[in-house]
């Protein structure tokens, strides 16, 4: 891992892109950019949707999983991974490790929600459960890989990771060139990361803002500060986005690129969800609504301006949705 | 209009339909074609979906009303256009004329859904309310229309209609390439007459199939019968398609197309509508939801192969989604 603080561009170069677009190409879907004019027309300016919620596994997390596992010797395939997630980054190892015929364990909490699990183990992978925190799902991770030589494939501290979301952003700037603001949701920073490295890469110019929850809003407090700073509480609907601090790895691409971070509302997640919903015609989970809300309820920066919003994912308890 | 059960194919030829497609480019989206490999593991089949319920106004509609309207002379712009519809229709001739700066009267039943009112208000035309029968409101649309010098923009009995329509044929043949089998819903008939059309023009050897309500079956039994029948009731929950007979104008088209009709029940509409939702993360409405149930519950006839199941729309009444 790369010590904190310390950050070699060269590993975020354009070949290195080109190299993770070509594993990715014909295994992970090309989602669609689309538009709605009533969203546009509620936030003041030209707003297009890029529908990672319409990815496999159903969230932007496959992209790295699959192209992490695909830079793997033939021997550490063989003996298989693990990882520790809750959510969206579950399902994809568990996908892309079947697509791999590897071996796939998944730590995940105790209090699991129990379509996830059963997600999970749909795709193959074999599940334990461990405490409640991420601290001890990453404990008993790591112990796991050592004693199983499993090959731990993290949520976004690893730079294979970041360079898998990234060529999103390379989806992007061919389906709607003439974007120039970007709105990124931002948990740990695997996503927000791997779009700042590949922005500098490939449109320097392009304005790129993360969105988080407010009563989560780590990034914005370590990017205000310019170092990492810790959170005590992240208890938001965004499940995905409950991070208590950045990751190290992403977090100095993401100060060096970003132009701020954004902080949303509850009650502007909930009304982004429903106006996907029944205007774009989109499901959107919490976590993926965010960007969105920041362009309905927070564009002062760039009203009238060419903005693409990334729908991160789709995986949304169905029932939930009109509580 | 064309005396029933002749039929001239040059009204059809590939000019035409490139004229439609000039007309509504940049205008209507070109909407995406995605895959869900869930969905096609369901079906046995390799499974995209045309998602017209991410067209303008949330369903394919807007195509033909646009481009008739875009027909029209200065004259009979300035004057307005008028139609009867309780749904998808009204709200495309309602969102075309307002983007002609058109005056559009829409004659909805007197029991019409709130939503769909407001939604037709909201595109700026005038709504008038008349009985609850299709016959009820086109004698009261067709007395307007004389009265005050207006066009009629019919859901489907209008060649023009069907060439708006047909321009989704043109996109999925450049999106979907390798595609053998088509699966589309029909209600009067303007949207899979539009489709007929455009393959005979453009594919011939393409594989058109359309589906329809099992408790609907009016273009089944017509089709079967090779000329046009009528039913009796039409009590189903695809309110887009409780037309009781085909429309004379598109069936002699699709008759000499079409491979068949595809009748599918209530509840396979009602779970292809779920698995879309939690699956696809896409709304789809029931009408829009057939010719996925098709693929999912009678795909007999084109296990193993390319099939793109069109989505027809997207409105519908999200509270009612989960009853």
């Amino acid at each position: 891992m790369q010590p904190s603080g310390t950050l070699d561009w060269n590993v975020y170069r354009r070949g290195a892109f080109e190299e993770a677009r070509h594993v990715l190409e014909g295994v992970a879907h090309r989602t669609p950019v689309v538009q709605c004019r009533t969203l546009s027309e509620h936030a003041g300016c030209d707003l297009s949707l890029k529908c990672e919620n319409l990815q496999r596994a159903g969230a932007f997390k496959f992209r790295g999983a699959y192209y992490m596992m695909s830079t793997l010797s033939k021997e550490e395939r063989k003996r298989g991974v693990i990882t520790y997630s809750s959510g969206n980054h579950a399902q994809a190892v568990a996908l892309a490790a079947r697509m791999f015929d590897t071996r796939a364990v998944v730590v995940m909490p105790d209090d699991a929600v129990g379509v996830k699990l059963a997600a999970t183990r749909t795709y193959g992978a074999e599940v334990l459960q461990q405490g409640r925190t991420p601290q001890e799902r990453k404990a008993r991770a790591e112990v796991l890989a050592r004693e199983g030589g499993l090959t731990m494939v993290p949520g976004y501290e690893d730079p294979r990771i970041l360079l898998g979301q990234g060529t999103t952003l390379i989806e992007i700037l061919a389906q709607a060139p003439k974007v120039e603001v970007l709105l990124v949701p931002v948990g740990g920073g695997g996503l927000l990361g791997g779009i700042c490295a590949a922005a500098r890469a490939y449109r320097p110019g392009l304005t790129v803002y993360g969105v988080e929850p407010e009563i989560a809003d780590d990034w914005a407090r370590s990017i205000e500060a310019g170092n990492i700073v810790s959170i005590e509480s992240a208890d938001t609907i965004a499940d995905g986005l409950r991070s208590l601090e950045p990751g190290e790895i992403p977090f100095p691409v993401v100060r060096e690129v970003v132009q701020g971070i954004i902080r949303v509302s509850e009650n502007e997640i909930r009304e982004a969800m429903h106006l996907l919903l029944s205007r774009a015609k989109l499901v959107v989970e919490p976590s993926g609504a965010v960007a969105t809300a920041a362009a309905l309820f927070h564009n002062e920066p760039f009203r009238g301006r060419q903005v693409v919003a990334l729908l991160s994912g789709g995986n949304v308890d169905l029932g939930k949705l009109f509580e």
